[in-house]
């Protein structure tokens, strides 16, 4: 099947508008004809969302019988428009926004895979991503996802360490690469832990997402098969005026000590550098993966004030105990009127401090999961953590080695499963992800 | 805890935009302040989404590094701030369009838990709903949904019949509540089937949706605990040109057929009339909720051809294979020119169609699901199957027999899990769902 061009096709690179609950939002991004090399640019038509704030209509309040159809589908908005480039120096999906809806799946070489045969599949998913990434539709499409734009999907490819043995490849591993350490609390599952291949995808529609990973899923065909795969969330684009707060299922607001990109040592902490070891990775970065299902029922029956304690910032509005708004710098030696510590010794904040661990930096870029019931009855939720790094041995590990220490909240977490993979940089039109791996 | 207002707490009667693609869709609807018995009207002054169509930033096309952020999130927009009002003649989330995200959930009452328990629960949830629904925290808030807008929260109870026995009321079991009949072709799992209570959550924002099913699950308290959740979605609004088109997983639109609100003989077909049977019923609905696998990797094998041979309609748009496109009639006596059924005698389109069923009409507003992989390795994915209608015994009985003895999609599915509940009419503000059942 050739490349065929979807409705309402897109590329361009996303608009960042500024965080202000008045700025428009999702207005569509400036278009390019996708189909088969095309690239007329033109402007999409189909109107975007809605325009002046004056245009509401007339609510009438009080009971309605929901007799008629209260809500009708919004058409194409900047949410389905907005396509975010597959290819570059480094590989989306990574400082991107994450979107609403991601996919994080395992793959396992099946035997038989050579690294001619792992070069194949890594350069039919390449051009199936780059495809879907602009809004076309790829070889081998199940077509669920035919009528919608590409909704800032992102595909996003990783080596775990036993890829790189099975093609022969031994003596380039990283050394960054080297499993993670055992820690005090963890509780892994290891047939949903590890794996060959890492796929990351992402999506601000959950049709698009998962028809991606259908997708990947047939074009590995007989080269690799999957090992696990977990599903997850975020907030929807336009569902708050305060974008910015991210709060994870215990409601806590999550992420604001994050790396900022762009600015000053930010690259350095995520990325590996151009001229960095192995010359493979330039560009690329080190993901860890941890399924970490919270206790919600343990949680949520503790008081707001000891929830506070156990983190170490106001659960309202994200500031520290120290004082101050959600972006103050948390101050660990700040004390309150009784000489106490306002941020507790055991508080995650403090725990997980870059302060607390020799500067220790990651972007944390993950997503909520929630899928049903236990066999106890417990719920199955909580975090899909995905942390991107330059070096792992001196990120996740130094941090995580503090965390299963000492962390108040570790008490209402299990980590149940994990994985650390080697992200190559992004690739070229012409070329593939891991093409410096694998041709090299 | 009191009720506190959510930022950006909307209230008012949705708007419905024609389901065109050049009509604005996510205005900002107008909003009425909803804390404690406020009702002063006011415009929501979020700026909602973009504005004119040309409103579009260049874009650079080609390779970009991903160094900076490529998208920031998107502040408040008609997404987040639209509520659908929780009180009414029918409940919520029944007429009004599928939201991105779903919960469904069943609830069984705890040893102890009578009547008066019951009501008690039923009033809890029904406080709380309403609170959610308008963009307000309710009591036992758990604080994940604190800074978004009701992004179209609707919350939808029933009660099955197991609940009318366990809390004295065996006498007021509706007939239409018969258990269904065991249908040729399933393979049901009854942890994940039936249950006393019934819970429908959806929203446009995945964290509203999870938090309001974790407050349900707080304010059950010590009355009933989860028996079974399943989590699905739909596609987000503004992912697509064409909304009204909807695919499942298959990639095949689904949904042409359903009955629309407002035309002649909808009411009929999916409400309990005022006047009818049982009077606790009137303005109510029974919902069929069935589990439904769908076994991607071997429908995705056949070629499209196939594929529509079994649906009966074509992929890329819907169309009958009769002829005309998606909106026209299916004409099941239509041959080709070979002189053979247009229609294949053992498609979906036909067995199911009401033409073969007596007119049996359902309305289905289901939610796709995709859980992972199996321990076979195959995708645990497929359809959370909802259906409307007011008798189940001439809708979804009649058609699902007929479906269990000759559809040729059947052999591509597996019926996992099902339930039947009664949904009563809509509550007053001062009453609560199934106030006329338990109070009677």
């Amino acid at each position: 099947m050739s490349e065929k061009k979807r409705t309402a096709s897109t590329r361009g690179k996303p608009r960042t508008p500024a965080p202000s609950a008045t700025t428009p939002a999702t207005a569509p991004a400036t278009g390019e004809g996708g189909g088969g090399g095309l690239s007329r640019r033109r402007l999409l038509t189909t109107g975007g969302a809605a325009g002046a704030v004056g245009l509401a209509l007339g609510a009438t309040g009080g009971a309605v019988g929901h007799a008629v159809a209260a809500d009708s589908p919004a058409p194409l908005t900047g949410l389905g428009a907005t396509a975010v480039p597959f290819h570059g120096v480094h590989q989306a999906g990574i400082t991107d926004r994450a979107q609403a809806h991601g996919h994080l799946l395992a793959f396992d070489l099946l035997p038989g895979t050579d690294r001619r045969g792992a070069a194949a599949l890594m350069r039919r998913w390449s051009q199936a991503a780059a495809a879907m990434t602009a809004g076309r539709s790829p070889d081998g499409d199940t077509q669920a996802a035919l009528d919608a734009g590409p909704s800032s999907l992102t595909v996003t490819f990783g080596f775990g360490r036993s890829f790189l043995t099975a093609v022969g490849l031994a003596d380039r591993v990283p050394e960054a690469l080297e499993p993670l350490p055992a820690f005090a609390d963890e509780e892994l599952d290891r047939a949903r832990s590890d794996g060959d291949l890492f796929v990351q995808v992402g999506a601000d529609d959950a049709l698009v997402a998962h028809n991606a990973v259908r997708v990947l899923r047939r074009l590995a065909a007989e080269a690799a098969r999957p090992r696990w795969q977990m599903t997850g969330f975020n907030r929807s684009p336009g569902a708050t005026a305060r974008p910015m707060t991210a709060r994870n299922l215990m409601g806590q607001i999550d992420g604001t000590n994050n790396p900022v990109p762009g600015e000053p040592g930010f690259d350095e902490a995520v990325f590996v550098p151009q001229g960095g070891e192995p010359a493979w990775m330039a560009g690329g970065s080190y993901v860890v993966v941890r399924r970490i299902r919270m206790l919600l029922d343990n949680w949520e029956n503790l008081s707001v004030e000891r929830q506070e304690r156990v983190i170490g910032r106001r659960k309202s509005d994200g500031a520290p105990l120290s004082g101050g708004d959600e972006r103050t710098p948390v101050d660990l030696g700040a004390r309150g009127a009784d000489g106490a510590l306002a941020i507790a010794g055991d508080a995650h904040v403090r725990v997980a401090a870059p302060e607390s661990n020799s500067g220790a930096t990651m972007l944390r870029r993950g997503f909520s999961y929630a899928d049903g019931l236990r066999e106890d009855g417990a719920p199955d939720a909580g975090l899909l953590f995905v942390a991107w790094q330059a070096d792992p041995r001196t990120a996740f590990t130094r941090v995580q080695l503090k965390l299963s220490r000492g962390d108040a909240l570790s008490q209402f977490v299990r980590h149940e499963a994990s994985a650390l993979f080697a992200v190559p940089g992004g690739c070229d039109p012409d070329g593939y992800v891991g093409d410096r791996l694998l041709e090299g």
